[in-house]
């Protein structure tokens, strides 16, 4: 018999071990999907978001879980791949200094790899245009283009099932992004949101990313349960 | 004064090492373009050829020349990056399994960021619809959708000059190619396009890469420097 192992429809999905990423696992798992979930070591500052995103993807079940590595910071441009350029704490105006010049376009590509290699015609990753920093590549109108583009690129794009890019969050508020993975049961003291966490994981409090993470437990009514330096 | 150094236009060029993308480096410098070369290993069977796109990236005089680390044997799906699949030395039907899944989109991707980085809104690539293997990733529409993409994705896409895709080969057959690559001085001598080529660059002579090179350098009546195995 040369049956395949499972009957459930593939999935990669982009897991940084944050809050959204976690909570957009859980949400594919719930839907049905059989998740293949990726991660990028990429030169990021907060490295320690790795961990989180290993223990998430054993915790939520995830099939396989792959760590890609390559190093952003041979051309830097970002706060988080430049180490002479410090995280900004008090909010900016614009586009901020966080922003990684096409660091979403660069994991989507190497998740349409994965998912074309897999006969996986799904990617789920968690764009957020609501409660986010302003990224160009976190906007729908982005997502819209790169799942064409992915169309036209892949052999799945012409003789198979072409991609679907999920993005079930876009368009949620960061309150209704926790009530939903605290409604399927993710942990997030697992995960790890902070751009400048320390090795053990624990959050400065003060960057952007901690302040949208902080203010949507908040809002939600459920107690952070995020670890903080201070 | 903080004038740059270089008023020339800039532009991010890929560089794979072989016939087509050296052509496409010397049209972009006979165009004006300061050019900054990226090449990838990303665990490709032939990877004499990045020793290639070393020499002809100085030769031809790029402003710098970057190469990018990442390892798509983690997934493999083609005969370039899994070493259990052997390279066609026959003609084959429909897409090559030398076909690597959405690799244009990767390789487009990191250049566009590096592009962003340097604010340099031109990436040149050696695509070619005409003489090639039929690989999805190669078409013109694709190109276009990449580019949309591409605006999209970045912050210079909103607030600077949005990046343009330019692939001067792209209608071209490779005898053209091969006669422009001449007439611009390019020493074919130093690259390597086969699949499988050995250590110190040597062709099998017998892939879909050397017969298409092969057969261009016929086309043109250029004699072949290329260094056959046998």
């Amino acid at each position: 018999m040369s049956s395949p192992v499972s009957s459930l429809p593939r999935a990669v999905v982009l897991l940084s071990g944050g809050l959204d990423s976690a909570t957009v696992l859980a949400m594919a798992q719930a839907q049905g999907f059989e998740c293949f979930a990726l991660s990028f070591d990429y030169g990021q500052r907060h490295k320690t978001e790795l961990d989180a995103a290993s223990r998430v993807a054993q915790a939520l079940g995830a099939r396989e879980h792959k760590i890609i590595r390559f190093d952003l910071t041979q051309w830097g441009g970002s706060a988080l791949t430049d180490a002479s350029i410090a995280v900004p704490t008090a909010p900016t105006t614009g586009i901020p200094i966080t922003y990684v010049p096409a660091r979403n376009t660069i994991f989507l590509s190497l998740a349409l790899a994965w998912a074309e290699t897999l006969g996986a015609p799904n990617i789920f990753a968690g764009m957020n245009a609501v409660d986010y920093s302003g990224y160009p590549d976190c906007r729908p109108e982005y997502v819209a283009a790169f799942q064409q583009m992915a169309r036209l690129a892949t052999r799945a794009g012409i003789e198979g099932e072409p991609v679907t890019i999920h993005t079930p969050i876009i368009h949620m508020s960061k309150a209704d992004i926790v009530r939903e993975g605290v409604r399927l049961g993710v942990d997030y003291a697992m995960t790890v949101s902070c751009y400048q966490a320390d090795a053990d994981g624990r959050a400065c409090g003060r960057c952007d990313s901690c302040r949208l993470r902080r203010e949507g437990f908040a809002a939600a009514g459920v107690a952070d349960p995020t670890r903080y330096v201070s």
